[in-house]
């Protein structure tokens, strides 16, 4: 089996989640190539010591550029916050690795746009971590569409709800809390949580054309942990749009911190002529479904697919009908579609150009809700 | 339209239900006759009085043996406590009246045998009030099962749990507790809940022949009411049985006031082979179907049926698909079938003959439950 | 007991649902006064006689003129299509008689805003029938706020979605259809659904001050029954608006008729600092709360309270705690509490001066929807 | 670190959860010892090495004898057939390893009490692998009984229902198939999925004493994978029993195979003076709970608790609130509370002497279910 020699660069929540997939794919998934912990890379030399310890990684770098340019890694891993994506991708890509990138793919679409041109320049296989196409209630979704279950869609409507801001007392940057900082996030709730709906939207219902939206900052001031002063917080704490499909449906969206119960309540539902989908993360074993052609009607209801049988999305490689899988999988399951696009030469989506679109609506969504009106995404149908 | 002149005995809960049915049947049905509410009939005159100035009966009776020989009635409705009901049933058959009873049929199959007989020989429509059959979703259950699609049935498990009992300074006897007075009652949960839960059992998966039961007095005295003493408590607090039903199926039923969190949750779940069906009473609306046959492996699903459409059973006659009805519509329902039956000719159930099947079940419990065997209910295939 | 005597202008599904309420009133609440079906008014004289026969009306009127001038009449009811609501209204507040009116008040402010002169120069008791009001889980949930357990009110979203005019062959204009008939009815969900909504989320957080919404017509053109034609459709079949409260929160709507798989799907959720609330009018025995404040973080969760206790709003006038009521209990409560209104003096919520805002929030809605802008109420803190 | 270098006797669908279970345990706690996969142990050689390559152990045995004496070998995890338990895991007592064996622990009590006797003599550390105790969820459960807010028990009742041996066409024995052959296995879902439910029960509720069962066999023959005959089924298909606990409280519990739309359905509920729990493990993210007392009655109700906060059993090992993680999880915190029981010298729970109780209520309900009548376990208060 060959080996997929991958250099991690971060080791945050998402560098956890990433170093546990590369360590169980060939314990679940029968691939060509191995992935091998190579080089764990931080700023800081014991924090990059300690994570790698504890995944086992041969090595620490502390300059990603070493990390990203040394000859024994294959594939480059981008954890760290937004800010940093787009220099570290390119050089990756001109050092000619395969590169895996966390979302967003950058803060803003000019910063994203020279990411795109270096991987297809460079020909290095490239995906962006919105893992959340490869949950398999999601995946089955998509099947489902595709078997035209659904019909003329008419809608579609997805929320992300959190609650860990809602106090005023949560300090804006430093580490884990980089989410909070404009700087280093480039948004708040839009490039964090919304850039994963409307990946997951594009995915099962095409391009969003237009929107408009309502962007709101609760919390006006919070402590910045680097500056150790109390200043202006510069992200969105919340945000919701109405977007236009280039199919002709509607969409509507919102995200927040400050939905008081909600966790990670991650949602969508698709209505269309012939069927309806729902779905959410907190319960992501389950894909609903409301099937209406070819169903009587008075047995006519919504229905709970629980999701782990054999003949589900990636369910046959792991246990037995009934039993759930987490959140994690939903790398491990991408880990392995990338690997087998490896493979096969075949790209897998989302691959960067493919991020790209959705930062561009996620950077439409941000400009409406500055400017208050209806804004292009410039995608077309 | 013709008049169907209804004495009213008792004035409690019940009195209430049926009473509510009546005012409203041709508001909804299309029915052949017109109950008019002439009789109200309770020991206590003020009672009596203020019973029916509230629901409008034309004139009162303190004496019951006057009411069910009267001449201006119709039809005699025993809404009193258990022990009062073969007496009032039988001079009611002999005066000719038609009767409906309120659940259970007696205290004791001794009780409840000659109450049949009684109306069979006087040849009079009779019906027992087991009004959850006509819960819509009930009722769906058996014309699903009609239309073939269980299949062998296996397993039908049934529960109906409540917690009002939990307080020991709750007391027994007297208004509205003579539920807790084994004297009045005959028994506790077994008679005034589990026979609900027998009676739509074998209403959809056939008569029960065999049961294992335990049950329990968890509070063991109680202040009585009638006496001012506290004095043992003899009714069943709780019953769990284990049944064979004629078909080969098994039965598991269980019911108690001590179940904390559960006010009225009266549950079925049937098992076939080729699908299952669920119900809970706290949320009526809708049934749980899951589909095995014909349906495709990865879109099978428990499907919750909201069962508010215009098909669906008793709907065409309320409101528009979505908008749900309540709990006293089963009465209504009920009412509506028996004035059809009297109006056809054909007797309705469940009949008196019917409701003795399910006291042969209780009663059969309970000495299962007192000498720790399994015990024959007597009913064959 | 005073009578109240009704005119019931209209015999539609509304008719139904107001004339049950009347005929229901004494028998569940202590109130002064008992409503007496005197009139039942429709234009075709057939109709009228079987409506009134239907529900016990004494007579029956043709011109609606002479109905809400009749000496008989107290009250006036008026449930015929929206754009006759205004000339029924004004003439019955001139000749002083009690108004209810379906709502929404009327097809446009302009329309509206005499009505709101008329019954207050009138000084006659008046109510707009938004009943949603009066299911006893929102009136719950509104005493949970009012307890303070909701804290700083971030978002409230809402849905209404129905699917029953997804098909192409489904008519405009008539019968039952008035609804689909822009002349009729005004506009679509905006009008017929959005409004209960928006009345909902007003009673509960307050005033709505800015809007932007996206109105669409997916089915372009339907048969009109009454001219025989196919023509254009001029309703909203689906409509989503963002909006801001003028309490800082933000606000999420959509309504529409062609989400398959939902009938009556009325939703909403309230997120505040301290707690939330979620209801759903497809079940609506349940109000789910999320307690945050005074609760351990270990036993943090959603809770469905089973809106059935005797302690919870209107349900100690029902039966017992585990058993549900209806959609149609909500008119009845409503009815209760107007006729309380009447007897002291102290005018009931919502008004036609509180409707009146609805219909201004409705009109920016449907105008922004137009316009592609955002549009502010007229409504202030 | 020290190593804890394990020989894997068995390569199922247990084995492939416990070596899952041993690789990822130091990636997510802070142990004393490192588990190394050293041995994988089969009868068939070439299906060890392919485990084996799969897993990455170390070195391959098709004795088992040799396995379980190997000095490189310090722990032996026994996932075969039942029927061999008692057997290896004495022999790897008297070797001195540690054990952790598959539960039940064997087929029968006389079986199962050689097997205690050996490793207390040896006094060497074991554990059965009732893996559901450390499901978050129900550690929670345990944790909210010993904080006293259920209060004195009332009920307990317990389902594990499945449906993947209805049809007839499912051969008896063989690989993948010996939990059907009574031979092998000992019993069906008796041994098989109540003795979990009788685990977490006792667990959670304290010993069972008496018992009274009804077991079924609703196939009576099929194919037998090994005989190449259609053969008798000597298993249990399905089993129901009625329960009396040490502490007063009554149980319920039933399990089968044929139970048609449930893959995994493995639930409890416990009812208390003060409280009730809830909990099924296809969503087995949520415990629901009903918290009573300190509690105002109009906001009771039943709360889902999404059991993945830090401040949860065992969730401050993985990712953030909100995200879920999976069953094969339940094996890697109990391998965690095993390892630090070796490390603190303080027994892990269920050890064999723990599960030799569970074994007695297996045995205890199998005798009934044949006989016909309540049962002794041998328990005490």
């Amino acid at each position: 089996m060959k080996e997929l020699r991958v250099a991690m660069i971060g080791y945050g929540f998402m560098g956890r989640a990433h170093s546990n997939a590369y360590k169980r794919l060939t314990d679940f998934f029968p691939v060509s190539h191995r992935p091998v912990l190579q080089v764990a890379c931080a700023r800081n030399e014991e924090k990059a010591r300690a994570f790698a310890a504890n995944w086992g990684y041969q090595r620490v770098e502390t300059d990603w550029r070493k990390a990203v340019t040394a000859p024994d890694v294959d594939l480059v891993d981008i954890c760290t916050p937004n800010d940093t994506h787009a220099e570290i991708a390119i050089a990756a890509a001109r050092a000619g690795k395969m590169i895996v990138c966390e979302k967003p793919l950058a803060r803003t679409v000019a910063e994203a746009e020279p990411m795109v041109v270096a991987v297809e320049q460079a020909r290095v296989p490239n995906m962006v971590w919105y893992n959340y196409r490869r949950v398999p209630a999601i995946t089955l979704a998509k099947q489902l569409i595709d078997e035209g279950r659904i019909g003329r869609p008419f809608h579609f409507r997805s929320n992300f709800l959190q609650d860990w801001t809602i106090s005023p007392e949560v300090p804006q940057g430093g580490a884990g809390l980089w989410r909070l900082d404009a700087a280093a996030a480039g948004s708040g709730v839009t490039g964090d949580l919304l850039a994963h709906n409307i990946d997951t939207a594009m995915y099962l219902n095409g391009p969003i054309t237009r929107v408009v939206a309502r962007t709101e900052t609760f919390v006006k001031e919070r402590m910045h942990t680097l500056t150790g002063k109390v200043e202006p917080v510069g992200i969105d704490d919340a945000c919701a749009f109405i977007a236009e499909f280039a199919n002709g449906s509607l969409g509507l969206f919102e995200s927040t911190r400050y939905a008081r119960g909600h966790k990670a309540l991650k949602t969508f539902e698709l209505n269309g002529a012939d069927g309806s989908l729902k779905f959410n993360l907190e319960e992501m074993e389950y894909l609903d479904y409301f099937e209406y052609a070819n169903t009587e009607s008075h047995v006519r209801g919504w229905r709970r697919i629980h999701v782990t049988n054999g003949e589900h999305p990636y369910m046959n490689r792991y246990w037995v009908p009934g039993l759930v899988i987490g959140y994690e999988h939903s790398f491990l399951n991408a880990l392995a579609d990338f690997v087998k696009g490896v493979e096969t030469g075949k790209p897998v989506q989302p691959d960067f150009r493919s991020a790209l679109q959705t930062q561009k609506v996620c950077e439409a969504v941000l400009n409406s809700g500055r400017e208050g009106r209806w804004i292009e995404t410039g995608a077309t149908a």
